[in-house]
């Protein structure tokens, strides 16, 4: 995959990835990877990414289900960010909060709220045994 | 503007912004904001990053005229990530380069080639005298 050599990781190794819902172009999360991930992104056609928090490689959905099956993949004018265009499946949340997307605040009245992105299902029913 | 005190910035006290189209959705530019560009775009109501090959505040457009007008910001579950849905003026591309969106290269065949993103001016005339 010499394409990849291609692409500049940051100190840590690592790339910002923007996963874009490839019909409606939703901007449905950003996360990171490293090498090993888009990689795996490849072999398995599935969105995989670089848990800062765990650092480790986190194939998105591996546990829940709700992977982001890969369309395309993009790269910027500079190759230090990644963008996959990915169809949502499962319950079609990328947001472990439920949200079909992680942007479901925006800046309304001098606050952070709500918006009107859709809640797909409920975190306390899902992670409750969890 | 109490309400970016909520906004995570890494340790160089920049937050990755994401810049997107309002009416397409496309995803335009990728690029980042320390608090003082997240301000700037608050009080100018153009979005605003902060330039880290020149570390300096980049209000996008203040030499061309190809400025982004802000017509929503969201932030994300993690409120460590922002994202700027703007209406791109000017010769409405967001990318140094004269395509729409930096994201004019997708892997395709096992490499990296320009995708459909059109391409809305010739860089060559407009930068042949800087």
């Amino acid at each position: 995959m010499d394409f990849f050599s291609k692409i500049k990781f940051n100190e840590h190794g690592l790339v910002p990835v923007i996963a874009q819902d490839f019909e409606t172009n939703e901007v449905l999360m950003m996360a990171w990877a490293n090498l090993e991930a888009l990689e795996n992104t490849i072999k398995t056609n599935k969105a995989t990414y670089f848990s800062r928090s765990r650092q480790k490689l986190w194939c998105k959905g591996e546990e829940s289900g709700n992977y982001q099956e890969i369309k395309e993949i993009r790269t910027d004018c500079d190759m230090d960010t990644v963008l996959y265009m990915v169809e949502q499946k499962g319950n079609k949340a990328a947001c472990h909060t439920g949200h079909r997307s992680c942007f479901y605040r925006s800046l309304i009245d001098n606050d952070w709220k709500e918006n009107s992105t859709p809640l797909m299902f409920d975190p306390k029913q899902i992670y409750q045994n969890k």
